[in-house]
């Protein structure tokens, strides 16, 4: 089992989810994540899938994928050929005595603290999922009161 | 129609993804984006699902949401009781004579450059849905070669 990473651009219309998912959970696949948004032209959207499966699956998934109207274009993204990145927002304890120590790691990480309160310090912050895990990992020894994740997106490089 | 935040805890499990796009689509309303990732506990994933809707609607969805037996908890975000974030990567048309200026819009929006090339840049910017808009907005001008965005996320400020 290996993660794979899928870029579908589809057409931005009522039910594509649904039937996309479905071809997934059909096989008792699990999508570890997936984001969902708008692009440069309004009629279409880019799903971002992760799945953690087998080549095999992979290539039926595809070309099942291709059988749906709604489906205009995949492309499965190679670590070497294109970047990836993911949002994480996260709600962390930070007591005055704690909150120097947690923006220091948050400096190292590129983070942002979006909003502060006399407990607790909500933080964003962005990279590739080895990034994000590294930084989740350390944010866990302050104690995280809670946390989301985009899940990962991605950009081809060519 | 206006648009509704919700944010769903769910298990982490083949298939809810599959059955919740599914309520949306059944009623013909399309989602307009959906994020879903980890949360700080693996066996629960996160989703923030944006909608354009009536009130009427999300009261009826939010029912509906409910009775699944994967859902943990719904909550709808508000403005003014929520953080909202959205990640976009955008591959830019960037010859050298425009590359200055790029960098200096990027600047102001507290973008990063992720990857360059002779002929274009790879930006990696995060906001509120606002400023994402204007930022893809300016972009426009240099010519968007390529773009993908996550799709809202949010976590409450209590």
């Amino acid at each position: 089992m290996n993660k794979y990473v899928l870029s579908v651009l589809v057409e931005n219309q009522s039910g594509v989810l649904s039937r996309i998912s479905g071809l997934f959970s059909r096989r008792g696949y699990n999508i570890d994540s997936l984001s969902v948004g708008e692009t440069e032209d309004p009629r279409f959207s880019r799903m971002t899938i992760v799945v953690n499966s087998n080549y095999q699956f992979l290539d039926q998934i595809q070309k099942q994928l291709n059988k749906l109207v709604d489906v205009i274009e995949i492309q499965e993204l190679k670590q070497e050929e294109a970047v990836f990145r993911e949002l994480v927002l996260i709600k962390v304890n930070a007591e005055e005595a704690k909150r120097a120590s947690i923006l220091e790691v948050l400096e190292i990480f590129r983070g942002k603290v979006i909003s502060v309160s006399s407990e607790d310090l909500t933080i964003e912050m962005t990279g590739d999922n080895q990034k994000v895990d590294a930084f989740i990992d350390l944010m866990k020894n302050y104690g995280i009161k809670e946390m989301v994740r985009t899940g990962l997106t991605a950009l081809g490089r060519l």
